[in-house]
């Protein structure tokens, strides 16, 4: 793997006096801000970091794009550069979810609020796509709704269900409530972005909620320290495993190149997760 | 408080041996079983001890009526006996949900799948007003989106904004990320009925799968046994605390009369709640 490193001279500085192997650093001369508009960047920002990478996929320079800059941006700009496939007008976001059995391919999670039947159907193909490959086999894809019965949820979902029943590129098995999306009977799940936003980050939310409330009930007394002072090792190995920069490396799919979103908060490992997400999508041609 | 039992003479055998006192059996002669279709129930179970029970509350022989039977067939039963209020075709199903501070009201969970501004604006006066007894101060009503800058969210969401925050009843607080809802920032969180069974669920969901996982990390190793062996009561604690049987009794708002609707699988601690959710609605006048 070559790495090319994207950005402002002065962010090099530490870089540059013990250059690693395979690393190159290409000097761009504007920065995206995280809270900039998308579509000012995509008018003032054709010399950023972020601009540069992207451009970088797009003429063939690189196989794909990892961020940790403003999302918004980012989507906007890859598709301006790279283009999207037919049915979508703007990238999907995907996220891979723990699983009782492994992770769950969750998509859309934000970018596109309404979803018709032909891009919920999009979604699931891409989904698909990206999950095979580390799966070895076609991806269980489900729609999530809020009903696992045919006559549940709203016509666009349920005219969705008709589509993918019939693909034969991946194994539909029907709709999945979003309590059941942990439960690792799907390999995929798709949704609009308004639902998968709200899905992911309330369980995010629940999982933190839980966690403090724990961390509240194993100080309330001086044996409930000496528990938790016990416990401690046991909940720091749930805690890492949820910890969102383990899972770090958001696909923008339905691009033409690879292009993954790491949290901006995302310490070395997750950023190295994200980027070993970026290097599987290339070796999978998911493109 | 007086209660009335509705209930097939079957159903009565042990109560009738040793009625306690306030307590009386209103028999019938049909039951609505749990996987009847609501419109099934509203043409043929008008002899059944929901339909006599949701009578007496329209006759005003009752006050309130709690049933952990089937939802469906209880809102439109309620709906036809009861009557909605104005704006709504159907009752909004509203939960409270536990936070850091206390507790959150939901709502809509899955009544109305879709819900326009004014709808909305219906939800949080309902939901307001529910919450506002227990809290013995105007909630704080938030709505639920993907971000909580003004610009963000479909269209729908940002003009019911615009109706809520001209409210003189509740405090309007903005935009709430499904991740916050635990947070106590909001005492009310309204939705439409699709979003809000996918957040509720969700966080349901992921409270469940840490639960599951926790256990496992405790009986990977003789030594991780005795931790989780001295750890199980605190962790019995939390699981009591968060398990959906205490936080039961959802209401059906915006009917003119008040219905609860408990877990099918409550036990007596959990209906007992549900009972005092009726109670409470009822004190605060909540029709």
């Amino acid at each position: 793997v070559r790495l090319l490193v994207f950005g402002e001279q002065a962010h090099f500085a530490g870089l540059l006096v013990d250059m690693p192997q395979g690393l190159s650093c290409v000097q761009a001369s504007q920065t995206v801000l995280m809270d900039e508009k998308p579509s000012a960047a995509l008018r003032h920002k054709r010399e950023s970091s972020m601009w540069l990478a992207l451009a970088a996929v797009a003429s063939g320079s690189a196989q794909a794009c990892v961020s940790a800059g403003n999302t918004g941006a980012l989507m906007a700009i890859s598709r301006h550069l790279l283009g999207t496939c037919a049915e979508l007008e703007r990238p999907a976001i995907c996220k891979p979810v723990p699983t009782a059995t492994g992770v769950c391919w969750m998509l859309d999670l934000g970018a596109n609020l309404e979803a018709s039947a032909q891009q919920l159907m999009a979604f699931a193909q891409l989904g698909a796509r990206a999950a095979q490959r580390q799966l070895g086999r076609p991806a269980r894809v489900a729609l999530l709704n809020i009903g696992t019965e045919a006559d549940k949820g709203p016509a666009t979902i349920r005219q969705a269900a008709a589509l993918l029943a019939e693909s034969s590129e991946f194994a539909y098995i029907g709709f999945i409530e979003s309590g059941d999306i942990f439960s690792g009977r799907a390999d995929v799940v798709v949704c609009d972005g308004f639902a998968g936003n709200v899905a992911l980050k309330a369980s995010e939310g629940a999982a933190r909620f839980l966690f403090s409330q724990l961390r509240e009930v194993l100080v309330g007394s001086y044996w409930a320290r000496c528990v938790g002072f016990l416990a401690r090792p046991f909940l720091q190995k749930l805690h890492t495993k949820f910890n969102p920069s383990h899972l770090n490396g958001a696909l923008l799919l339905g691009l033409q190149g690879v292009v993954v979103k790491s949290h901006g908060g995302a310490d070395v490992e997750g950023y190295v997760a994200a980027l070993e997400v970026a290097l599987s999508q290339v070796k999978a041609n998911i493109t």
